[in-house]
């Protein structure tokens, strides 16, 4: 046991970047996934946590057991990489979690997309495991610009509706910016992520107007009646729902893969991860810019500059700041969650 | 004179496509704009006017012909095309209105798509002219999935700040659907489009709260001060926000193209219609749903029918219901909107 597992004993504990990953290590080897499993989704748990992104954090580790434990997914899946077209790349996942399957398609998008200029990685079959910025960031550091979303469950009712249809469906962006961090976005095309929802009733707390309906296709503030008889809402009304439409389409049929009603058939009320398709985009400055990228490139830091001194804020700042703090300082869990941890390897 | 146009008198003017076709081409020819250009742009206004979509359509005729006389536009500019990478097509629209460039570099987007699965065109050095369902249609049209975008001028701030710096950046989305028209929107990531802001001050109307902000950052309904002195708002807040800075940066920088601030600056005052660069991304489902593409394509169906079932609408129907109407009865202008295009003939 580590120096910082020995503080156990306040109402929460401190752990480094190498011992949060001992203990993904150690809870999804003990549950039975195969070792490139382990590896990636520790990877991707451990980024999200170091990032203060906890709703993608070791959290996580939880559900991840409850959805191997309905059977809702494979533990040892081996993607199955496929070179489909000049400019794409699918990846079966074989029922496995999303990491894996990205990490392997991730090599083989980013020379399709070097040379071509654009490509595309279709991810079918996989069960939704981390955030995109995750993977958003593995392309950025090759220098391309990518776009990332995917399906999740009909959680939300489109714009003017009342029945839950659509998906949470993320969209997520990054720009990247030489040596610095990139400028990366990543967000739920519903007002707000379902997860927050789950907080406030966890803590007994309405929930603000706008989030959500009940079953009569009423304003709701009670966070159960929207989570379980009503309906979530998108973001920015009928424009919000039009891009959650337009992510179930792209990250769905065309990449031969299911809408978010469909993997919630799928899932038979088992309340398991969502099943699903992801698609990812990259593009390389380099073939885009006519010449001068580096030059091209740099001007959008005027944007950036311009952005943070009228005191808006960009969208990767705090994640960046939270990184920082806990490289050197290591992240604090609540006692409570470690010990829902710590128990999943009992 | 047609028939139609004899019915001058009243308040209103009725005119069939032909008619409505024949009145571009001899505006625009009048001032000069080359074959080729008076041909694209007309299409493009005579699609949005028998569509319903009067912000793109006729009305736009009073603006090209300030641009033109501002120097803001090149008449006869000759287009570009260049196979810049495998998946991306590059066209230098040289100063003139975008729809010719768009036409010149469709073929060779459509069939770089068709082969690599992806492909991406983008125009530079084009002046904003038509609205990008116009061109949207143009791909569905080939059983294409696409999507575009492009910045416009700085009209508005970032969430969070108050300054204008972004533009009103369209996102426009396409998905083909066998013989039906298919599933497209077109918004801006503004909460409102500049134009009913405009059409709020040419009424003296008050506009709603969430459009703009006054010259101190505070909310305002006054739209002379939103729009000459204070900023537009992004819609669905950080979201939207978020949103237009992607599509400053992919239509802009990654395209060696301008920012909406870049633009602005270069228009100096002039009041000219924005100069920029445009992104087009085009999918081919064949080589991305990894077979039985028909019966994938397909399922999209059954969401647009459960869509409607609850009482949303589909982004497009509103505009494909105006297109049979006027396609039977034909387009009632305004006498106001036909004296000012006669004006310009004179």
């Amino acid at each position: 046991m580590s120096e910082a597992m020995q503080h156990v004993g306040g109402a929460e504990i401190n752990l480094g970047e190498a011992e949060l990953k001992a203990l993904c290590h150690k809870v999804l080897t003990r549950h039975g996934f195969s070792k490139p499993h382990v590896e990636a989704i520790s990877e991707a748990l451990v980024a999200a946590e170091m990032s203060g992104s906890r709703s993608h954090g070791l959290y996580r580790l939880m559900g991840f057991v409850a959805t191997l434990n309905n059977g809702g997914v494979m533990p040892k899946a081996v993607p199955v990489v496929e070179d489909a077209a000049p400019s794409v790349v699918k990846v079966d996942a074989k029922g496995g979690f999303s990491s894996l399957a990205f990490q392997q398609g991730a090599p083989e998008l980013v020379s399709k997309a070097k040379a071509n200029g654009i490509a595309i990685l279709a991810i079918n079959h996989c069960v939704h495991a981390t955030a995109l910025w995750v993977e958003i960031e593995r392309l950025t550091r090759e220098g391309l610009v990518a776009i990332a979303c995917n399906p999740t469950q009909s959680y939300m009712a489109p714009h003017g509706g009342s029945q839950p249809l659509l998906g949470t469906n993320p969209i997520a962006f990054g720009w990247p910016r030489g040596d610095g961090n990139p400028y990366v976005f990543d967000f739920a095309t519903s007002a707000i992520a379902r997860g927050d929802i789950e907080l406030h009733r966890r803590q007994g707390d309405e929930i603000p107007l706008g989030w959500g309906v009940d079953r009569e296709g009423m304003p709701s503030q009670d966070p159960t009646e929207v989570l379980d008889h009503g309906a979530m809402l998108p973001f920015g009304e009928h424009k919000g729902s039009a891009l959650a439409i337009m992510v179930e389409l792209i990250a769905g049929p065309l990449i031969g893969d299911m809408l978010s009603i469909e993997s919630t058939e799928h899932d038979q009320g088992k309340g398991s991860l969502p099943y699903h398709g992801e698609l990812i985009i990259a593009m390389d400055p380099a073939r885009l810019s006519g010449g001068n990228t580096q030059q091209h490139m740099l001007r959008s830091e005027r944007l950036f500059d311009m952005v943070k001194q009228q005191g808006a804020r960009l969208a990767s700042e705090r994640r960046y700041k939270a990184r920082q703090t806990h490289q050197a300082q290591g992240v604090t869990l609540s006692r409570a969650l470690y010990e829902d941890v710590m128990k999943l390897i009992l």
